[in-house]
């Protein structure tokens, strides 16, 4: 059986498979789907997925724990020959964290063209000066799947409130 | 005796020394001294100083944790009738966070016009659209005072760091 070798943009695509993975968890746990996973030397060191509602912490977006937990995975805070793969292109508050946690790369899936930071509104990534750190990015892996996931969740989200709209829950009072 | 009022000048100020206690615990643990309160009907519901060394977080800048701390106190991530204090113009990730976290004001001590996302180098606070919150800005607040702490941290570590090349630590081995 002819077996083909593996090359860097199938590692894309079976990494941001992995973010995936994390963003349907956010989906089940009905949190914005959206996923992350730090990759170092060909290895996930970290994954996590939105969590702003579980946690009730608006900071919690999926880069962000994502990024905490591969500092916490190499006990330093420079992660250093790391890429992190995210499905949406991050806002303005992930891109600032990563260039303060130094990947070497930022690879998302859909991009983000009114509030993204890594060239969709603006880009936090490649503006050295005056930041400390610049990312490689790469855009658009497997960025139909990943805006899929969230068209889904928001069309969902809005046929449920349209449903309660149209029959508001009872009172179940005696 | 003529006691004047208190007036809404001097609680920043009160609230901006409070921040400037939590700047001076960072710089006795040598992390770069900034500090942040989030204080809510002119109480403080959250304190904490930048710890990105202490936590090996490059994340753990000190409006980070004033915030998640904030909404922890709450128990909802949104900061309502919060305002942040904070002794320097926040960074693009805290500017972002704090979008995210919706206080009503950010009230900053000294300004960072190389990197600062509240007017400095960018203004994310006031940025709608796109992002979806506007913070009232406050600015220079203890100015000098917050400056004045920035300034000597790095000048000792400065002096500590040409001290060790004149007199490089001594191999202790017998």
């Amino acid at each position: 059986m002819d077996e083909s070798p593996i090359i860097d943009l199938q590692s894309d695509a079976f990494f941001m498979g992995q973010a995936l993975r994390e963003a349907r968890k956010a989906y089940v746990a009905t949190e914005v789907p959206i996923g992350a996973v730090v990759v170092r030397e060909g290895k996930v060191i970290a994954r996590a997925w939105n969590q702003v509602e579980t946690l009730k912490d608006a900071t919690a977006h999926a880069e962000m724990l994502a990024l905490t937990a591969a500092q916490q995975a190499l006990g330093d805070w420079r992660l250093e020959k790391c890429t992190l793969y995210v499905t949406k292109e991050p806002c303005p508050m992930c891109a600032g964290a990563i260039v303060h946690c130094r990947p070497e790369r930022v690879v998302f899936g859909c991009p983000d063209a009114k509030a993204g930071a890594a060239g969709g509104w603006i880009n936090l990534l490649d503006s050295n000066p005056p930041l400390n750190h610049r990312c490689e990015i790469t855009s658009g892996v497997l960025g139909e799947e990943c805006l899929a996931l969230l068209q889904g969740f928001f069309r969902e989200a809005r046929e449920k409130k349209k449903a309660e709209r149209l029959n508001p829950p009872m009172d179940s009072g005696g």
